[in-house]
């Protein structure tokens, strides 16, 4: 019997739909009837987790366990959340159920430790950078996290905020090349696109070669998790 | 204070991600925030609607019921269901909830009346066809439903199986502008896209001019009924 998987979603909405488009493209499936059951909150009155992070706005807290026992409530056997930043709560959304929660940069650090990777960059948003939601869970997992200088992280703002969220300047204007290249200088073996609208500005832009996509891996832990087949080897 | 959504989903679970794509892109926010809670259970234990109306297959109603009163429970202040063959079970539906569940096929009917319409093609499944979802709705708003021939009917099933289903034949191999054509000159003022596939084949083949996508039309109604702004002036 296959697990019912629970989504703490609404951070924001359109990655929430990108990590259900995931979880289906990854199951194995010829009919409606094979895919997994799925109950998605899109709690969008979830308060925004850098604000509160970085400038003390308010605690998402509450709404996260309200989304995580209400998922519970209506069936879910496992929680996953598809936004890397709310995952400086983890303690406080799993204290809040009796069922696992998986958590994206832990999943994340396995799938690069199994793949050999000692070290890896980690391109995000500065609240994700500045939580230590990656870099903590790489080195639980013995990969080693390297950043962008703060020149090189200022771009990486400007291509997340401008470039994809707002729309406001070409992706092309921003240096990516030479922040992937900085990286694997400094000894990058892979790059984690570790905010949402990374893996789209990257794909855009023709350069997802060595980079891994944090929702694709917990979609795909998700989907075996909830014992479900996939339909590719690993989540690369 | 805006309401809350439910989406009885899962019918596929494509066409469930495609819905809250819909809303999301209709809803006017500028932050996550403004966004509708919506809550989904992608219920993909719920037997095909098309075997159960023509082929005598399992019962879909306790399923439809069960998702139904589940995000009641969650707290969803209205339902919505984006599969048009479903809505054969409507009255069903309906009767489980205390909540207002939207009607694809009324909704779809009221646009099209509101835009003067009288006479409009549907395109759907040999199910929807002969469920009457859509013949009914259009007929309580005044609007004539006119339906391919039984030649073309077969085209239309072609498109959605083989077409964007399987993708084992291009979509140009169908005669889609003879359909069209077909319609057009039996009094069809616009064209009713009742089946989920049915647009993407319409969008790659350059087709979407007069008409409608109830899908959207269902995302619209949903922004309203739930008490948001719209991006756009009407469906269409």
């Amino acid at each position: 019997m296959k697990k019912t998987v629970g989504i703490i979603g609404g951070m924001g909405p359109a990655a929430t739909c990108d990590l259900m488009e995931k979880i289906i493209a990854l199951t194995k499936a010829s009919r409606d009837q094979d895919h997994l059951h799925i109950i998605t909150d899109c709690n969008t009155a979830i308060p925004d987790r850098t604000e509160a992070i970085l400038r003390g706005g308010p605690d998402p807290v509450p709404e996260l366990q309200k989304s995580a026992r209400l998922l519970e409530a209506a069936g879910a056997e496992l929680l996953i959340m598809p936004c890397n930043t709310a995952h400086y709560y983890y303690a406080d959304v799993a204290a809040a159920v009796h069922i696992p929660v998986l958590h994206i940069a832990r999943e994340t650090a396995a799938v690069l430790r199994d793949a050999g990777v000692r070290a890896a960059g980690v391109l995000a948003t500065d609240g994700t950078v500045q939580s230590g939601v990656y870099g903590d869970a790489l080195a639980q997992a013995g990969v080693e996290a390297l950043y962008p200088s703060a020149p090189m992280q200022e771009q990486v703002m400007r291509l997340i905020y401008q470039g994809v969220k707002a729309r406001a300047i070409p992706l092309a204007s921003v240096p990516v090349e030479d922040i992937i290249r900085d990286l694997r200088d400094r000894g990058a073996e892979k790059l984690v696109l570790a905010c949402t609208e990374l893996p789209i500005a990257f794909r855009a832009l023709g350069l997802t070669d060595g980079c891994l996509d944090p929702t694709r891996v917990l979609a795909f832990a998700a989907v075996k998790a909830a014992g479900a087949e996939t339909t590719a080897p690993d989540p690369w």
